[in-house]
Protein backbone atom coordinates (compact mmCIF):
# COMPACT_ATOMS: atom_id res chain seq x y z
CA UNK A 1 0.00 0.00 0.00
CA UNK A 2 2.32 2.42 -1.38
CA UNK A 3 2.12 5.58 -2.99
CA UNK A 4 -1.37 7.70 -2.97
CA UNK A 5 -4.77 6.27 -2.40
CA UNK A 6 -7.82 7.63 -2.77
CA UNK A 7 -10.56 7.30 -0.06
CA UNK A 8 -14.01 8.58 -1.69
CA UNK A 9 -16.44 10.61 -0.20
CA UNK A 10 -20.12 11.03 -2.24
CA UNK A 11 -20.72 14.63 -0.70
CA UNK A 12 -17.40 15.82 -0.93
CA UNK A 13 -17.56 14.55 -4.64
CA UNK A 14 -20.66 16.24 -5.34
CA UNK A 15 -21.81 17.18 -8.25
CA UNK A 16 -19.13 15.24 -9.67
CA UNK A 17 -20.04 11.29 -9.44
CA UNK A 18 -17.39 9.46 -7.02
CA UNK A 19 -16.66 7.60 -10.24
CA UNK A 20 -15.48 10.54 -12.42
CA UNK A 21 -13.31 11.73 -9.44
CA UNK A 22 -11.88 8.32 -9.53
CA UNK A 23 -10.81 8.49 -12.82
CA UNK A 24 -9.43 12.18 -12.92
CA UNK A 25 -7.22 10.94 -9.70
CA UNK A 26 -5.97 8.02 -11.34
CA UNK A 27 -5.18 9.26 -14.43
CA UNK A 28 -3.07 11.85 -12.01
CA UNK A 29 -1.32 8.78 -10.28
CA UNK A 30 -3.51 7.74 -7.59
CA UNK A 31 -2.26 3.90 -6.81
CA UNK A 32 -5.39 2.68 -5.29
CA UNK A 33 -8.38 3.52 -4.66
CA UNK A 34 -10.84 2.46 -1.43
CA UNK A 35 -14.50 2.58 -1.67
CA UNK A 36 -16.52 4.00 1.65
CA UNK A 37 -19.89 4.55 1.93
CA UNK A 38 -21.79 4.21 4.91
CA UNK A 39 -24.62 5.21 3.58
CA UNK A 40 -25.63 4.11 0.34
CA UNK A 41 -28.09 1.44 0.04
CA UNK A 42 -26.39 -1.97 -0.61
CA UNK A 43 -27.46 -2.14 -4.54
CA UNK A 44 -26.26 1.14 -5.20
CA UNK A 45 -22.99 0.52 -2.95
CA UNK A 46 -22.69 -2.89 -5.20
CA UNK A 47 -23.07 -1.35 -8.40
CA UNK A 48 -20.48 1.53 -8.06
CA UNK A 49 -18.21 -0.89 -6.84
CA UNK A 50 -18.55 -2.93 -9.94
CA UNK A 51 -17.98 0.75 -12.13
CA UNK A 52 -14.97 1.58 -10.37
CA UNK A 53 -13.36 -2.19 -10.68
CA UNK A 54 -14.58 -2.21 -14.45
CA UNK A 55 -11.68 0.98 -15.02
CA UNK A 56 -9.50 0.02 -11.97
CA UNK A 57 -9.05 -3.45 -12.90
CA UNK A 58 -7.54 -3.14 -16.24
CA UNK A 59 -4.82 -0.16 -15.37
CA UNK A 60 -3.41 -2.70 -12.35
CA UNK A 61 -5.07 0.05 -9.37
CA UNK A 62 -6.51 -1.78 -6.76
CA UNK A 63 -9.88 -1.41 -5.05
CA UNK A 64 -10.26 -1.95 -1.72
CA UNK A 65 -13.95 -1.73 -0.35
CA UNK A 66 -14.64 0.02 3.14
CA UNK A 67 -16.78 -2.40 5.70
CA UNK A 68 -18.71 -4.33 3.52
CA UNK A 69 -17.26 -7.52 2.74
CA UNK A 70 -20.15 -8.90 0.91
CA UNK A 71 -19.51 -6.11 -1.56
CA UNK A 72 -15.98 -6.87 -1.93
CA UNK A 73 -16.68 -10.50 -2.52
CA UNK A 74 -19.58 -10.23 -5.03
CA UNK A 75 -17.04 -7.60 -6.95
CA UNK A 76 -13.30 -9.45 -6.97
CA UNK A 77 -12.14 -6.20 -5.41
CA UNK A 78 -8.33 -6.57 -4.36
CA UNK A 79 -8.34 -5.48 -0.37
CA UNK A 80 -10.90 -4.69 2.37
CA UNK A 81 -10.34 -1.90 4.53
CA UNK A 82 -12.17 -2.49 8.23
CA UNK A 83 -12.04 -0.09 11.31
CA UNK A 84 -12.49 -0.43 14.65
CA UNK A 85 -16.23 -0.63 14.66
CA UNK A 86 -16.25 -3.29 11.46
CA UNK A 87 -16.09 -6.99 11.40
CA UNK A 88 -12.78 -8.34 13.09
CA UNK A 89 -9.94 -8.61 10.79
CA UNK A 90 -9.73 -12.52 11.77
CA UNK A 91 -13.49 -12.73 10.39
CA UNK A 92 -12.91 -10.74 7.39
CA UNK A 93 -9.66 -12.90 6.71
CA UNK A 94 -11.90 -16.03 7.01
CA UNK A 95 -14.50 -14.92 4.84
CA UNK A 96 -12.15 -13.27 1.98
CA UNK A 97 -9.48 -15.76 2.33
CA UNK A 98 -5.52 -15.22 1.82
CA UNK A 99 -5.34 -13.68 -1.65
CA UNK A 100 -7.03 -10.08 -0.84
CA UNK A 101 -5.49 -7.10 0.96
CA UNK A 102 -6.88 -6.57 4.40
CA UNK A 103 -6.41 -2.86 6.00
CA UNK A 104 -7.03 -1.62 10.07
CA UNK A 105 -7.66 1.61 11.14
CA UNK A 106 -5.77 2.05 14.36
CA UNK A 107 -7.37 4.72 16.19
CA UNK A 108 -5.53 4.06 20.07
CA UNK A 109 -2.39 2.70 20.78
CA UNK A 110 -4.70 -0.77 22.38
CA UNK A 111 -5.74 -1.30 18.85
CA UNK A 112 -1.71 -1.19 17.28
CA UNK A 113 -1.03 -3.53 20.17
CA UNK A 114 -3.67 -5.93 18.99
CA UNK A 115 -3.14 -5.46 15.38
CA UNK A 116 0.58 -7.04 15.89
CA UNK A 117 -1.05 -10.34 16.18
CA UNK A 118 -4.07 -9.96 13.76
CA UNK A 119 -4.46 -11.06 10.14
CA UNK A 120 -4.09 -7.53 8.62
CA UNK A 121 -1.74 -6.09 5.66
CA UNK A 122 -1.62 -2.47 6.41
CA UNK A 123 -2.50 -0.33 9.48
CA UNK A 124 -4.55 2.94 8.52
CA UNK A 125 -3.05 5.47 11.04
CA UNK A 126 -6.50 7.46 11.59
CA UNK A 127 -5.95 10.40 11.76
CA UNK A 128 -2.86 11.71 11.48
CA UNK A 129 -4.51 15.15 11.72
CA UNK A 130 -7.65 16.36 12.84
CA UNK A 131 -10.32 16.04 10.04
CA UNK A 132 -13.83 17.06 9.37
CA UNK A 133 -14.34 13.91 7.08
CA UNK A 134 -14.61 11.76 9.70
CA UNK A 135 -16.42 12.77 12.79
CA UNK A 136 -16.23 8.98 14.87
CA UNK A 137 -12.52 8.93 15.59
CA UNK A 138 -10.41 9.29 19.15
CA UNK A 139 -7.81 12.06 19.04
CA UNK A 140 -5.44 12.48 16.32
CA UNK A 141 -1.84 10.34 16.31
CA UNK A 142 0.16 13.41 15.16
CA UNK A 143 3.57 13.36 13.63
CA UNK A 144 5.23 11.46 16.45
CA UNK A 145 2.54 9.46 16.82
CA UNK A 146 3.04 7.84 13.34
CA UNK A 147 6.55 7.46 14.49
CA UNK A 148 6.07 5.61 17.41
CA UNK A 149 3.73 3.06 15.24
CA UNK A 150 6.43 2.64 12.91
CA UNK A 151 9.05 1.93 15.38
CA UNK A 152 6.87 -0.53 17.09
CA UNK A 153 4.65 -2.11 14.27
CA UNK A 154 5.08 -4.87 11.77
CA UNK A 155 2.82 -3.69 9.39
CA UNK A 156 2.93 -1.05 6.49
CA UNK A 157 1.35 2.25 7.87
CA UNK A 158 -1.12 4.30 4.93
CA UNK A 159 -1.21 7.76 6.75
CA UNK A 160 -4.54 8.98 6.57
CA UNK A 161 -6.40 12.25 8.55
CA UNK A 162 -5.45 16.05 7.37
CA UNK A 163 -2.97 14.81 4.55
CA UNK A 164 -2.48 17.63 1.52
CA UNK A 165 0.76 18.89 -0.03
CA UNK A 166 1.34 20.79 3.23
CA UNK A 167 1.57 17.95 5.28
CA UNK A 168 2.61 15.02 3.28
CA UNK A 169 6.30 15.47 3.28
CA UNK A 170 6.50 15.06 7.25
CA UNK A 171 4.55 11.90 7.20
CA UNK A 172 6.66 10.79 4.78
CA UNK A 173 9.72 11.40 6.98
CA UNK A 174 7.81 10.07 9.79
CA UNK A 175 7.67 6.99 8.39
CA UNK A 176 4.32 6.32 6.53
CA UNK A 177 4.15 4.22 3.67
CA UNK A 178 1.35 5.07 1.81
CA UNK A 179 -0.93 7.92 2.09
CA UNK A 180 -4.68 8.05 2.26
CA UNK A 181 -6.46 11.37 1.13
CA UNK A 182 -10.03 12.12 1.33
CA UNK A 183 -10.77 16.02 1.12
CA UNK A 184 -7.52 16.53 -0.97
CA UNK A 185 -8.85 14.74 -4.16
CA UNK A 186 -12.77 14.58 -3.50
CA UNK A 187 -13.17 17.90 -2.42
CA UNK A 188 -9.94 19.60 -5.77
CA UNK A 189 -11.14 21.79 -8.26
CA UNK A 190 -8.96 19.45 -10.06
CA UNK A 191 -8.61 15.70 -8.96
CA UNK A 192 -6.26 15.41 -11.68
CA UNK A 193 -3.85 17.53 -10.99
CA UNK A 194 -4.20 17.40 -7.07
CA UNK A 195 -3.11 13.91 -7.40
CA UNK A 196 -0.48 14.70 -9.87
CA UNK A 197 0.87 17.35 -7.02
CA UNK A 198 0.11 14.53 -4.01
CA UNK A 199 1.87 11.48 -5.95
CA UNK A 200 4.83 13.24 -6.77
CA UNK A 201 5.26 14.05 -2.75
CA UNK A 202 4.40 10.13 -1.84
CA UNK B 1 -40.68 -20.41 6.16
CA UNK B 2 -44.52 -21.29 7.60
CA UNK B 3 -45.27 -20.13 11.21
CA UNK B 4 -44.63 -16.96 12.55
CA UNK B 5 -41.51 -15.39 12.16
CA UNK B 6 -39.91 -12.36 13.94
CA UNK B 7 -38.53 -9.34 12.06
CA UNK B 8 -36.53 -7.11 14.67
CA UNK B 9 -36.70 -3.59 15.22
CA UNK B 10 -34.62 -2.14 17.91
CA UNK B 11 -36.19 1.11 18.13
CA UNK B 12 -39.72 -0.70 18.80
CA UNK B 13 -38.04 -3.42 21.14
CA UNK B 14 -36.63 -0.57 23.50
CA UNK B 15 -36.57 -0.66 26.48
CA UNK B 16 -35.52 -4.00 25.99
CA UNK B 17 -32.90 -5.44 24.13
CA UNK B 18 -33.65 -7.39 20.79
CA UNK B 19 -32.33 -10.25 22.11
CA UNK B 20 -34.73 -10.37 25.03
CA UNK B 21 -37.66 -9.86 22.97
CA UNK B 22 -36.68 -12.48 20.66
CA UNK B 23 -36.26 -15.03 23.91
CA UNK B 24 -39.88 -14.14 24.81
CA UNK B 25 -41.29 -14.37 21.13
CA UNK B 26 -39.47 -18.06 20.68
CA UNK B 27 -40.69 -18.97 23.92
CA UNK B 28 -44.12 -17.71 22.83
CA UNK B 29 -43.98 -19.64 19.66
CA UNK B 30 -41.94 -17.74 17.01
CA UNK B 31 -40.68 -20.53 14.25
CA UNK B 32 -38.13 -17.56 12.74
CA UNK B 33 -36.21 -14.36 13.43
CA UNK B 34 -35.18 -12.05 10.29
CA UNK B 35 -32.62 -9.90 12.30
CA UNK B 36 -32.93 -6.54 10.52
CA UNK B 37 -31.17 -3.14 11.74
CA UNK B 38 -29.68 -0.88 8.78
CA UNK B 39 -28.57 1.73 11.34
CA UNK B 40 -25.57 -0.34 13.83
CA UNK B 41 -22.44 -0.58 13.08
CA UNK B 42 -21.01 -3.85 11.84
CA UNK B 43 -19.31 -4.95 14.58
CA UNK B 44 -22.00 -4.24 17.07
CA UNK B 45 -24.79 -5.96 13.91
CA UNK B 46 -22.51 -9.14 14.40
CA UNK B 47 -22.39 -9.09 17.87
CA UNK B 48 -25.90 -9.01 18.54
CA UNK B 49 -26.11 -11.94 15.19
CA UNK B 50 -23.64 -14.06 17.35
CA UNK B 51 -26.34 -13.82 20.33
CA UNK B 52 -29.16 -14.38 18.55
CA UNK B 53 -27.52 -17.57 17.12
CA UNK B 54 -26.23 -18.91 20.26
CA UNK B 55 -29.84 -18.81 21.77
CA UNK B 56 -32.00 -19.76 18.27
CA UNK B 57 -29.41 -22.48 16.98
CA UNK B 58 -30.04 -25.17 20.17
CA UNK B 59 -33.64 -24.52 19.82
CA UNK B 60 -33.90 -25.54 16.23
CA UNK B 61 -35.31 -21.86 15.16
CA UNK B 62 -33.39 -20.48 11.83
CA UNK B 63 -31.93 -17.01 12.29
CA UNK B 64 -32.39 -14.97 9.10
CA UNK B 65 -29.69 -12.17 8.83
CA UNK B 66 -31.63 -9.07 6.46
CA UNK B 67 -29.11 -7.38 4.09
CA UNK B 68 -25.44 -8.23 5.15
CA UNK B 69 -24.65 -11.36 4.07
CA UNK B 70 -21.21 -11.05 5.25
CA UNK B 71 -22.30 -11.12 8.76
CA UNK B 72 -24.89 -14.16 7.68
CA UNK B 73 -21.74 -15.75 6.70
CA UNK B 74 -19.56 -15.01 9.54
CA UNK B 75 -22.40 -16.27 11.98
CA UNK B 76 -23.64 -18.92 9.85
CA UNK B 77 -27.16 -18.06 9.83
CA UNK B 78 -29.43 -20.26 8.13
CA UNK B 79 -30.28 -17.64 5.72
CA UNK B 80 -30.49 -14.54 4.33
CA UNK B 81 -33.01 -11.64 3.53
CA UNK B 82 -33.24 -9.29 0.48
CA UNK B 83 -34.89 -6.33 -0.54
CA UNK B 84 -35.10 -4.86 -3.87
CA UNK B 85 -32.20 -2.24 -2.67
CA UNK B 86 -30.07 -4.91 -1.48
CA UNK B 87 -27.63 -7.40 -3.11
CA UNK B 88 -29.33 -9.24 -6.13
CA UNK B 89 -30.10 -12.75 -5.31
CA UNK B 90 -28.27 -14.35 -7.74
CA UNK B 91 -25.57 -12.34 -5.98
CA UNK B 92 -26.15 -13.89 -2.86
CA UNK B 93 -26.35 -17.04 -3.70
CA UNK B 94 -23.14 -17.03 -5.16
CA UNK B 95 -21.61 -15.74 -2.17
CA UNK B 96 -23.67 -17.92 0.70
CA UNK B 97 -23.85 -21.12 -1.42
CA UNK B 98 -26.80 -23.16 -2.18
CA UNK B 99 -27.30 -24.78 1.80
CA UNK B 100 -28.50 -21.13 3.00
CA UNK B 101 -32.40 -19.68 2.93
CA UNK B 102 -32.47 -16.75 0.10
CA UNK B 103 -35.46 -14.99 0.80
CA UNK B 104 -36.59 -11.79 -1.30
CA UNK B 105 -39.16 -9.22 -0.77
CA UNK B 106 -41.59 -8.41 -3.64
CA UNK B 107 -43.15 -4.66 -3.73
CA UNK B 108 -44.30 -4.86 -7.21
CA UNK B 109 -45.59 -6.77 -9.86
CA UNK B 110 -42.63 -6.81 -11.80
CA UNK B 111 -40.89 -8.07 -8.95
CA UNK B 112 -43.02 -10.85 -8.93
CA UNK B 113 -42.43 -12.24 -12.63
CA UNK B 114 -38.46 -11.88 -11.83
CA UNK B 115 -38.22 -13.64 -9.16
CA UNK B 116 -40.03 -16.66 -11.30
CA UNK B 117 -36.24 -16.95 -12.20
CA UNK B 118 -34.36 -15.86 -9.24
CA UNK B 119 -32.74 -18.31 -7.26
CA UNK B 120 -34.92 -18.06 -4.02
CA UNK B 121 -36.03 -20.16 -1.19
CA UNK B 122 -39.46 -17.93 -0.11
CA UNK B 123 -41.35 -14.26 -1.52
CA UNK B 124 -41.98 -11.32 1.15
CA UNK B 125 -44.71 -9.81 0.20
CA UNK B 126 -44.15 -6.32 1.82
CA UNK B 127 -45.95 -4.68 2.59
CA UNK B 128 -49.84 -6.36 2.45
CA UNK B 129 -50.97 -3.68 4.34
CA UNK B 130 -49.71 -0.21 4.92
CA UNK B 131 -47.46 0.10 7.61
CA UNK B 132 -45.33 2.73 10.00
CA UNK B 133 -42.20 0.61 10.51
CA UNK B 134 -41.55 0.45 7.26
CA UNK B 135 -41.60 3.69 5.29
CA UNK B 136 -39.26 3.01 1.56
CA UNK B 137 -42.30 0.51 0.11
CA UNK B 138 -44.44 1.13 -3.04
CA UNK B 139 -47.74 0.97 -2.26
CA UNK B 140 -49.41 -2.55 0.16
CA UNK B 141 -50.40 -5.50 -1.80
CA UNK B 142 -53.61 -6.00 -0.14
CA UNK B 143 -55.24 -9.45 -0.02
CA UNK B 144 -56.36 -9.20 -3.84
CA UNK B 145 -52.77 -9.05 -4.48
CA UNK B 146 -51.37 -11.43 -2.17
CA UNK B 147 -54.10 -14.09 -3.69
CA UNK B 148 -52.67 -13.18 -7.02
CA UNK B 149 -49.11 -13.80 -6.34
CA UNK B 150 -50.10 -17.26 -4.61
CA UNK B 151 -51.80 -18.39 -7.87
CA UNK B 152 -48.90 -16.87 -10.28
CA UNK B 153 -45.76 -17.72 -8.20
CA UNK B 154 -43.91 -20.63 -7.47
CA UNK B 155 -42.53 -19.65 -4.52
CA UNK B 156 -43.76 -19.85 -0.41
CA UNK B 157 -45.39 -16.54 0.38
CA UNK B 158 -44.04 -14.94 3.35
CA UNK B 159 -46.77 -11.78 3.85
CA UNK B 160 -45.80 -9.02 5.95
CA UNK B 161 -46.93 -5.27 6.84
CA UNK B 162 -49.84 -4.29 8.99
CA UNK B 163 -50.19 -8.07 10.38
CA UNK B 164 -51.62 -8.44 13.76
CA UNK B 165 -54.76 -11.08 15.47
CA UNK B 166 -57.49 -9.41 13.63
CA UNK B 167 -55.32 -9.39 10.46
CA UNK B 168 -54.02 -12.77 10.09
CA UNK B 169 -56.23 -14.70 8.99
CA UNK B 170 -57.76 -13.26 6.47
CA UNK B 171 -53.79 -13.25 4.85
CA UNK B 172 -53.35 -17.02 5.95
CA UNK B 173 -56.77 -17.56 3.41
CA UNK B 174 -55.58 -15.71 0.84
CA UNK B 175 -52.50 -17.73 0.54
CA UNK B 176 -49.51 -16.66 3.08
CA UNK B 177 -47.09 -20.11 3.31
CA UNK B 178 -45.61 -18.05 6.36
CA UNK B 179 -46.53 -14.29 8.23
CA UNK B 180 -44.26 -12.06 9.24
CA UNK B 181 -44.67 -9.46 12.03
CA UNK B 182 -42.45 -6.39 13.21
CA UNK B 183 -44.66 -4.10 15.77
CA UNK B 184 -46.99 -6.97 16.77
CA UNK B 185 -44.02 -8.47 18.34
CA UNK B 186 -41.47 -5.41 19.35
CA UNK B 187 -44.15 -3.38 20.45
CA UNK B 188 -46.08 -6.14 22.45
CA UNK B 189 -46.19 -5.45 26.30
CA UNK B 190 -45.87 -9.02 26.53
CA UNK B 191 -44.03 -10.58 23.28
CA UNK B 192 -44.18 -13.94 24.73
CA UNK B 193 -48.19 -13.77 25.13
CA UNK B 194 -48.66 -12.44 21.66
CA UNK B 195 -46.21 -14.78 19.73
CA UNK B 196 -48.59 -17.91 21.63
CA UNK B 197 -51.76 -16.21 20.34
CA UNK B 198 -50.35 -15.37 16.63
CA UNK B 199 -48.29 -18.65 15.99
CA UNK B 200 -51.83 -20.00 16.61
CA UNK B 201 -53.36 -18.29 13.64
CA UNK B 202 -50.68 -19.21 11.55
Amino acid sequence: MKGLCLVTDRALCAPRTVEEVVRLAVQGGATSVQLRDKDLPTRAFLETAERLHAFLRPRGVPLIINDRVDIALAVGAEGIHVGQDDLPPEVVRRLAGPGVLVGLSVETWEDVVRAQDQPVDYLGVSPVYGTPTKTDTKGAWGLDGLARIRAFSRHPLVAIGGLHAGTIPGVVQAGADGIAVVSALCAAPDPERAARELAALC
